[in-house]
């Protein structure tokens, strides 16, 4: 017999912890960059290993929070506060904070909802949440050649 | 009113849509590299994306072979037959292929099937098929880096 295309395969706590464990690897390679490195290295014009996780903190947990209260705010990626990787690990982890209290907090149709995740991208939140995880594995990946570039050896991929 | 946490939040269908948007972009990637750089250029001992091609190759459409008949092999990454990019671009084709005619083999009890992936990962048959995703997003990103280090604009990444 057959799967039915329509049958349900993960469930809101399975995704919770698929993206709290890849945050956990995040974690792990911001720590593995030397101060000043995290902030200033980079390759092919692209942006230093910090600025990644700017990016990061500004979706992650404020979309979520959109997600949740229905109120959108343009996205803010800079965050000068952010001056050191202390700094970054600690917004880091109070993220991670964040996330698990919104997560259960989302509406039980709030996944299906479509909604203009920082009244810009217009999907059902289920995909922007997905995306956000993506993007994350997406700039983590470029943070691994980072650090193999300055002779570092990254954490293993699939530890977490 | 709050989610359940064992609330289903994805379909089979949306899965494979998910992964096959994702195979579109990875597909995209592969084309933008120049042939000879394609399987040669690296940044920190990190392979080509060439080989990196030819592990995604080795791990998706057969690992999600053996998700269906239940029958292990041992990983084999090692491609000799694949000397140009039209072979990459030909052999990812025909996985995509191989992916959509596997999935809809896949029993509806089928993704929670506890497994030894290649003989060797144990694990939920969906953890495995988020595994193969993960990882090709992750590599992925560190092709994104490799094509600006050679002054190569990457395709979007959202745009599949």
């Amino acid at each position: 017999m057959q799967t039915n295309q329509r049958q349900p395969i993960l469930t809101a706590e399975e995704l919770l912890n698929n993206w709290q464990g890849h945050r956990g690897l995040t974690r792990r390679v911001i720590e593995a960059f030397p101060e000043k490195e995290l902030f200033t290295f980079s390759i092919g014009g692209m942006r230093p290993f910090a600025d990644i996780t700017k990016e990061l903190l500004a979706i992650e947990a404020p979309g979520l929070k959109e997600i949740v209260t229905g109120k959108t705010n343009p996205l803010v990626e800079e965050n000068n506060a952010l001056k050191t990787k202390a700094d970054l690990l600690n917004a880091w982890d109070e993220a991670t904070e964040q996330i698990n209290v919104y997560w259960k907090q989302i509406a039980p149709e709030g996944f299906r909802r479509v909604f203009k995740l920082f009244g810009q991208y217009e999907a059902p939140a289920i995909n922007s949440i997905f995306y956000a995880i993506d993007n994350e594995i997406h700039h983590r990946g470029q943070g691994y050649v980072y650090l193999r570039a300055l002779g570092i050896e990254p954490p293993y991929f699939w530890e977490h």
